[in-house]
């Protein structure tokens, strides 16, 4: 038995997976089939939740019904972090979230969801269709009998909320802060009090005292929160997540006995809502953000002050090393081809695009 | 008779068309359908030629043949500059080419490929889906019977290729150069001598002395065209062509004759193809850039003197100013929702996209 079995049988306590994968491909070929997506995000959760829904209308339109899609949002079957699991113990067919959330199962994962000081919406694309990564992740994958598309992305985020303005790296010592996953162990490395708290309490815990700043999404999903209620300062470039990739991720052995033309159109839906989810936060940030400045009196900053970025750079590059350092090999050789395909593409990224922008900025005004 | 309809009829000389069109739905509902997919790209071109030929197998695919797309590349069927007018007069049912060759049509098509100073390529897509464009869009196709969808974008393209360092404004006037379209009228207006030439044509005009100067794509197609064998100085960043997207054009009553799903799979498959092209130029261009550096000697510039930036970004300014001056309604429409999008979008772009960049490439060295 090999270890993707080994796993999946042992999840069942039994060979009940081998079986339904082998009865799987007649009974589709007979007619249609209706596939359960749990999510990680609320109902109606802007760019996040409303994306997983449109990505299953979308298979369901396409397929003409022959693969339905039912969604089910953060909760409705499973609690939001168990949705991997999910589809592990064939409760459903589909998970709609982020890779970072199972870093537990394998480290590597967090890569394909973007890191501290890592690769924009547009590299994680170059690197996971055409510079290795979709194998390796295919690999990590494969040991849950799983299979990974990317299906969207939030862009570079916001970097958060403050009571106070931050002068320098001396202000944040001892900072409640509320980040979580690896931008949280830069912060807590600088000297912040790092915690972790799901979205919906993060409020509370501004409004009675117990975090001094928070960061959650940017602007479109931070406006519904009241964050700016209770936190003046808004930090608008985030160095820990330039860029928030989501995945929609499904059992391996059910697509694979999908008909060709239904695996395709889930694969051709997710890399279209990839576009989607990445247009809707583009166009919909700047219009919450224009709300908070101009009806609420949020006070902007594009940037955080120097020390505080040489510092997060600094605890960015040894988290990446640490991960480089990994005993586990598949960890190891994600990190490696992620560095290395990233550093190819930043003589592009800095050589070409970025010296537009900075040129449009400077001379620009239509 | 409306617009639409007398566009259509009198380009075959009758009433053929509706006649088709009307017979198009059983005819489909019955079995399977080829569809002709004419391009403007030469075979196997890098990025393009590729993607469109992609594109099609793509849809065949995903419509397990129902819907069989025979891809023709340029000159294969008609020439190249003749792949709109192709699915206007009937001969084709789909084109792959850019909006912009079209501007003797509709002058606003140029903002649905990219203009000087313009959007980027996400910034293309955003306003396209939410911002109200793909709506206009559709309105200047409307008159022709068609409906365009993106289908590709090779990002920001390179500066060009220079027998000489630029050291300023002065360097360029009467400086023979081949560029098209309205960045052509930009560098016209700076004082250089501008030229079209179709790609095929530039290597021999460089040798022979014809020109001084080429700009074409970028490294991924420009490696293949020899060019660095007559100019050593390659500027990387263009300030004419921050993003220049693809588009497929359908004829749209037969795609509104085709069965719903059908039409959600060309949508589907366009804009999963957006992101594909986009990722293919992204992982590319740089491993290009490597050869043309590392194996012949090129000498790279991230950026134009100040003065010739400064100068162009004046006749991009006065360019877009004519043309939302224009007396057409639709062109004036068309620029005002470009503009006015694209200024909501800058507050992102540069309060959040362009900060992170930097900050990366001023701390980072993985």
């Amino acid at each position: 038995m090999d270890r993707r079995s080994f796993l999946r049988t042992s999840a069942l306590g039994g060979t009940a997976a081998a079986a339904a994968s082998t009865l799987a491909a007649p009974a589709i070929a007979q007619g249609r089939i209706t596939w359960r997506m749990v999510t990680t995000w609320p109902k109606n959760f802007p760019g996040l939740g409303v994306g997983a829904q449109r990505l299953g209308d979308r298979i369901t339109a396409a397929t003409d019904g022959q693969l339905t899609v039912q969604v089910f949002s953060a909760g409705e079957m499973v609690p939001p972090l168990q949705a991997l699991d999910a589809v592990i113990d064939q409760s459903a067919e589909m998970s709609h979230g982020a890779a970072y959330y199972w870093q537990n199962k394998s480290v590597g994962l967090s890569f394909f969801t973007g890191v501290p000081f890592g690769m924009t919406s547009r590299e994680l694309t170059a690197w996971v269709r055409y510079l290795g990564g979709q194998e390796i992740w295919d690999e990590i994958y494969d040991q849950f009998g799983l299979q990974g598309f990317l299906s969207g992305d939030t862009g570079t985020q916001a970097g958060g909320w403050f009571k106070n303005e931050l002068t320098g790296i001396e202000d944040i010592q001892g900072m409640r802060f509320r980040t979580p996953g690896l931008g949280g162990q830069v912060w807590q490395r600088m000297g912040a009090s790092v915690t972790n708290l799901a979205g919906g309490e993060i409020f509370a815990a501004l409004q009675s005292g117990a975090l001094d700043a928070a960061e959650f999404v940017g602007p479109y999903n931070d406006l519904a929160l009241g964050f700016h209620q209770v936190c003046k300062h808004y930090y608008t470039s985030s160095f820990i997540e330039p860029g928030l990739a989501t995945e929609l991720v499904v059992d391996k052995a059910k697509y694979q006995a999908l008909p060709q033309n239904l695996q395709d159109i889930i694969r051709d839906v997710c890399q279209a809502e990839y576009d989607q989810v990445a247009s809707d936060f583009y166009a919909n940030d700047p219009r919450a953000l224009a709300t908070l400045v101009n009806d609420h009196g949020v006070i902007t900053h594009d940037q955080f002050p120097d020390s505080i970025l040489e510092a997060a750079a600094e605890a960015s590059m040894e988290i990446l090393t640490g991960i480089r350092d990994s005993s586990d090999e598949l960890t190891k050789k994600t990190a490696e081809s992620f560095v290395s395909a990233l550093n190819l593409m930043r003589t592009r990224t800095e050589g070409t695009d970025l010296r537009f922008l900075q040129a449009r900025e400077k001379y620009i005004r239509f």
